[in-house]
C-alpha cells in the first residue's frame, strides 16, 4: 500500500488579498504530523470554481488526501462543496440532520437564522457528514478512487474542533505509523548560534530527528521520533532530549512547557509562589501573558499598569526623588516598581518594566529600545538592561514590548527558580 | 503586454509541519493587492530541492512573477537560491557587499557572526540585490524571459520592511494601474446577516467592490476601486463608504481604524478624555490593547489587573459588602470597578470586566462565558452583560478574554463620543 499523503488546500480570495492570515493550514499541518502522515504542499486559491478544479487536480496528482478548508458557508462565492462533489462526480443532496444543528445553531446564540444559510446543508451525496459544533456550516469527506476530500469549514473557531474531533479519528485508522515530537525552548541564544553549536547532530540523527525555529526572540528545538507505537516513540526520544537538558542548563528554560508565560505559571505553582506585575512600557503585555494561563490566578493576584509617573508614584509607591534625579526610564525606577508592587500586592515576587518602546520619545541617552526590567524578592532581586530595538521594523514597538515582556517572564522563572 | 499575476512560494518544512503560521504571505498578498498585481495562488513547499524545482514550475506555467520567502539563510538545508538560479541557469557567487553588511549586523547585535553565515553572500550571478537592514540573507530578484523571480528570506521581521522599501517600488514601476481599499469595520453584527443586508449590493457592484470578512466577532468590510491613478481610485471609494456610514451609525467604529484599540485611542484624543483600565477576567488584556497604540500614552495613565478579591478591595475601593453580597463576578462589582479605578487613576472613563473566562471555575449560575463590562464617567455609566461561550472551541479561554476585551473598548469609544 503507498504511504498516505496529503495536501492542505485553503480557498478564500481573503487569503489571497491578504486579510486573513492562513492560520488552518498551520493547525492541520500540526495535527496531520503528529499522525506521520506526510504533508508536502500547502496551496491557496481564491473563491474561483475553475482555479479551484486545478488546484484539486494538481493536488490529487501529487498527494491522496486534500484537505480544504473554507468555500463551505452561506453567501453565493462559496463553491468549494460544488467544486469537489464534481471532481468526483456526485451530485449534492439536502442533509436534513444538519439543517436541524443549523437552525439550533442560530436558536443558541439568539440571532435570526437568514434564508441563505440552507445552502450549508447541502452534502455532496454519500459523503461522511463532519458535525459542526461552533457554527453552522457542516463539513464532509468524500472518497473515491483510492482519493479522499476532506472539506472543513474556514473559521478557525469552527475548523479546529471539527478537525480535532471528527478528522484526526477518522485519519489516525489510516496511518501505519506514529510520529511523536517533544518541544525544547531556548531563551538568550539565537538561531544560528545554536544550529552551530548542533549542527553535526542535526545532519547526522535520523531518529528522531532535530529541527529549530526561531520566533520572537526565542528557539524551539522540535526532537520528533517515529515508530509503531507511542511507547517506542517515547523510548527513542527520551535520552536526546535529556541529553540537550544537560547541555544547556541555563538557555533551555522548559521541555513542551508552549511558551515563557506557562513556564513562569508552572515554575510558580510548583514552588507555591505568588507574583505581581508593575508595568510601564509593556503596557499590560505580562499580566494579560500570564493570565492567558488557565490557572494563573493560583500565582497571580494583581498587576499595575502604571504609564503615568504619577501612578508610579501612589500606586506603586516610587519616590518622587527617584523620578526627579534618574527620570521613568532607569534602573533605579524598575527597581522601585518592582518592589513597590510586590508589597501592595503582598506576593512573592515583583517584576517591572520601564522603557522606550517607540516609535516617538527616544532620545540620545535614552533611545528607542532602551528598557529595565527589574524583579524583587526577599532571596534575589535585580535589574536587568536590554537594547531591544533591531533597526527600521515596521512594528517595532510591539517586537520591543513583546521582548521585554519575555524577558521579564524569564526572570520570574530565574527567580523562582533560585527560591 | 500580458498583465502582471504572481504567486507566492513559501519554502520551509517548519511551515509544513505546523511550527509556524505563514505571516509572510498575508504581508506580501495586502501589497500586492495595493499595486494591483493579481494572486491567485499561495504555495508552501519543504525545504527539498526537488519539489522545490517542481513547485517553481508550476508557479510559473500560471504567473511570471514568483515571489519566494524563506531558505537563504546560513543553514544546510537553505536552498533557495541554489534551486532558483539553477531554473535560470546562472551560477552563484560571492557579493562582498552584502558580506560586510552581514558583519556589521553581527558586530551591531553583539554577536559572534559564524562561519555558517557567508553562505548568506552567495547571490545569483547579475541579480538586483536586496539588502537585509533587520538580519543576515539579503533577498535578490533575478529577470529572464519575461519572468521574474522575487526571494525574500523567512522571518518575517526581515522579509517585511525589504519588501514595503525595496520589492514594492521594484513592482510599482510595472504595474498599469492601482487598486485601493478602505475598511469599515463593524462591531455588534456577524458576517452572514450583514451580508444578507448588502447582497445585492455585493454582487453588483463592480468598481468598487465589496467583501466581508469575519474575524474574532468582529466583521471588516473592504471597499475596493481599481483605477488609473490614486486621485480616481478616492473619487470612486468616497460615495461608497459615506453610503455605508450613513446606513450603519451604530455598528459602524471607524473607517481605516485598524481596530477597536486604534479607534478608541482616536476617539479619546479627540476629545481630550483619559480612559483607566479595572481588570478581572481580561487580565491587562485591554491595558495592552490600548497601549500597543503609538501616543497611547496621551489618553492612559494607569490599569489595575485586579486578579484577587483583596485587590478589588485594596487598590480599587470595591466594598467588602459588594463582593460578599453578590460575588467578585457581578454587575455590581464591575459598576465599582470602573468607577474606583477611574478616581484613582483620575480619569475620566473608568472601564472594567468581572466573569469567568474558564476553563474552569463555571457553576450553573455564572457559567464560563459569563462577563459583566462596566464603564463609568460623570456624563455616562452602564454595566453590560455578556454570554461569550462559543462551545467546546479549544482556546475557548483566549476567545472569551478578547472578545470581553474588545466589547470593553468598544463600551469606551461609545462613552467618549456621548460627551
Amino acid at each position: 500500500m503507498k504511504k498516505d499523503s496529503a495536501e492542505i488546500l485553503c480557498v478564500g480570495t481573503e487569503i489571497l488579498l491578504g486579510n486573513i492570515v492562513n492560520t488552518n493550514s498551520a493547525v492541520i499541518s500540526r495535527g496531520l504530523a503528529q499522525l506521520g502522515i506526510n504533508m508536502y504542499h500547502h496551496t491557496v486559491v481564491g473563491d474561483n470554481p475553475q482555479r479551484l478544479k486545478e488546484a484539486l487536480e494538481i493536488a490529487f496528482s501529487r498527494n491522496n488526501i486534500v484537505i480544504t478548508t473554507g468555500g463551505l458557508g452561506p453567501t453565493y462565492d462559496d463553491l468549494t462543496k460544488e467544486t469537489i462533489a464534481e471532481y468526483f462526480g456526485v451530485p449534492l443532496e439536502l442533509h436534513s440532520p444538519s439543517l436541524v444543528l443549523i437552525k439550533d445553531f442560530f436558536k443558541r446564540i439568539g440571532r435570526e437564522m437568514t434564508e441563505n444559510n440552507i445552502k450549508q446543508a447541502l452534502l455532496p451525496k454519500g459523503c461522511i457528514v463532519l458535525e459542526n459544533h461552533n457554527g453552522t456550516a457542516p463539513g464532509a469527506i468524500i472518497e473515491g478512487e483510492g482519493r479522499t476530500a476532506v472539506m472543513l469549514p474556514g473559521p478557525p473557531r469552527e475548523m479546529e474542533p471539527m478537525f480535532r474531533e471528527q478528522v484526526m479519528p477518522y485519519l489516525e485508522k489510516r496511518s501505519q505509523q506514529v510520529l511523536r515530537s517533544h518541544c525544547v525552548y531556548f531563551f538568550g541564544i539565537g538561531e544560528s548560534a545554536l544550529e552551530q553549536q548542533l549542527r553535526e547532530r542535526m545532519i547526522s540523527m535520523e531518529n528522531p530527528t532535530l529541527a529549530p525555529y526561531a520566533k520572537d526572540g526565542e528557539v524551539m528545538l522540535r526532537v520528533t521520533a517515529s515508530a509503531k507505537d507511542e511507547m517506542q516513540a517515547e523510548a527513542l526520544l527520551k535520552p536526546a532530549v535529556d541529553q540537550l537538558v544537560k547541555e544547556f542548563p541555563t538557555l533551555i528554560y522548559g521541555v513542551d512547557v508552549d511558551n515563557l508565560q506557562t513556564a513562569a505559571v508552572g515554575e510558580l505553582s510548583k514552588k507555591g509562589l505568588k507574583v505581581a506585575t508593575a508595568e510601564s512600557c509593556t503596557g499590560g503585555y505580562i499580566s494579560k501573558r500570564i493570565t492567558e494561563v488557565a490557572g494563573s490566578s493560583q500565582v497571580f493576584d494583581c498587576g499595575v499598569t502604571s504609564y503615568a509617573n504619577e501612578i508610579k508614584e501612589k500606586v506603586l509607591g516610587v519616590s518622587h526623588e527617584t523620578l526627579q534625579t534618574y527620570g521613568a526610564v532607569s534602573p533605579q525606577t524598575a527597581r522601585e516598581m518592582a518592589q513597590g508592587v510586590r508589597e501592595l500586592a503582598g506576593a512573592d515576587i515583583g517584576v517591572s518594566t520601564t522603557g522606550i518602546a517607540g516609535p516617538g520619545g527616544g532620545t540620545p541617552e535614552k533611545p528607542v529600545g532602551l528598557v529595565y526590567v527589574g524583579v524583587s524578592s526577599p532571596w534575589h532581586s535585580e535589574v536587568i538592561t536590554l537594547h531591544l530595538a533591531r533597526g527600521n521594523y515596521d512594528n517595532e514597538r510591539e517586537l520591543i514590548r513583546y521582548l521585554a515582556a519575555s524577558h521579564a517572564l524569564h526572570l520570574v522563572i530565574k527567580t523562582a527558580k533560585l527560591k
